[in-house]
C-alpha cells in the first residue's frame, strides 16, 4: 500500500535490533485518516471471506482493527493483557512474549465473544516473530473459531513470523512488507 | 445519546461496587458502527473548539478516540501505560490509580506529540472518580497545551469525577450520564 510505505519512509525511525519506530502515526500517535484508508484496503483484500469477527490484541492493534470492523460491520474483539475486575471466568488465553517490551504477557478473550460459528480475521500492527499471531491462533483454536486470515499493517518479512503463518496454511496479507533495514534506510519487498 | 443509552440498557451489566460492565460493545468487544456514531456526536458537540489533537489513554479509550479524530482530521495520541523500548526519554507522565484494576499505573506521552500550540480534546470511555482525567490534565499542563474539553462515553454522575472537572473549569460532555444504579437497573440523568 503506497500511502503506508510513503508514511513509513517519511516518519519511521529505525532503531538498533531491527526495530522500526512508527509512533508518529501508528502506535502512540495515530493518524485516523490513514487508519481509515488501511481499513478499506484490508476489507478489499478479505471481502470474499465471509468475516464475522475481527480479532486483535491491545493496545496497538485496536486502531487498525476498528476501521476494518467498520467496513465489514462486524464486532471487533481485542484480547486483553491486563485482567480487569470486570473480566471474570470463562476465558480463552495464551501466553505471548513481546521482544520489544521484554515481557511475557497472558492475553485473554472472554469465551462469549468467540465461537465455532465465527470466521475470524486477525488484525495486528506488526508481524515480526509471530508471537502475538500464535497466541491469537491458539485462542481461536480453543474457541473452535475458523481463522479466515490475518491482516498485518507492517510485516518484517526477514523475521520468522510470516514463514510460521504460511506453514500453518493461514492466508496472510500485509500492507507494507519490509525486506531489510540498511542503516536508517527501510527497504520494501517489490 | 439515545443510541448509546439503549445499548447500555440492552447489554450493560451492573456488578457489585457500582461497576458497569460494557464489554459487549465498548471495552473488550467493540461495535465499530456505534463508535463511528459516537465520534460524530462528539465532533458536533466540540465543533467550534478548534481542536488540534485528541488525547486518550490505552486501551479502552482508543476506539472512541480514533473516531473523533477521524471527524476532525487531527492526530490521536494515546498515553501509554507500559513503556516500550521504542519509547525513550522526553516524556510527560502522571500516576493514575485504577479502581477497577486495583493498580497504580504511570501513564506517559512523548513530549514531541503535545505542545503549547495544541488545543486538546480529551476522550475516554468512563468517568467515575476522575483519576485518568486528572492524569491527562497533568500531562497537558506539563506540555503547556490548552485543554479545549473532555468527552466521555459513560459518566457515572454520582461519583466525584464530574465535580472535579467542573471545579477546574474544563468543559465536560458525556454521551450517557448515569445518575444511579438500582440493583441491576441503570438510571440515566434526564
Amino acid at each position: 500500500m503506497k500511502l503506508l510505505e510513503d508514511r513509513i519512509m517519511q516518519d519511521g525511525i529505525v532503531l538498533p535490533g531491527d526495530v522500526l519506530k512508527v509512533d508518529q502515526f501508528l502506535n502512540h500517535q495515530v493518524d485516523p485518516d490513514l487508519m481509515m484508508a488501511m481499513g478499506k484496503e484490508f476489507a478489499k483484500l478479505f471481502k470474499d471471506e465471509k468475516i464475522t469477527k475481527i480479532l486483535t490484541v491491545e493496545s496497538s492493534g485496536i486502531a487498525p482493527a476498528v476501521f476494518v470492523g467498520l467496513q465489514f460491520h462486524v464486532p471487533v474483539v481485542f484480547a486483553r493483557k491486563n485482567k480487569s475486575i470486570t473480566m471474570q471466568n470463562d476465558l480463552y488465553s495464551a501466553s505471548v512474549y513481546s521482544y520489544t517490551k521484554k515481557v511475557e504477557n497472558t492475553i485473554a478473550v472472554a469465551n462469549k465473544f468467540l465461537g465455532e460459528n465465527d470466521r475470524v480475521l486477525i488484525i495486528d500492527d506488526f508481524l515480526a516473530n509471530g508471537q502475538a499471531a500464535e497466541g491469537l491462533f491458539k485462542i481461536c483454536d480453543e474457541a473452535k473459531a475458523e481463522i479466515a486470515g490475518i491482516g498485518i499493517v507492517i510485516e518484517k518479512s526477514f523475521q520468522k513470523g510470516a514463514e510460521l503463518i504460511h506453514k500453518r496454511g493461514v492466508r496472510l496479507e500485509a500492507l507494507a512488507k519490509i525486506s531489510s533495514f540498511d542503516g536508517d534506510q527501510v527497504h520494501f519487498e517489490d
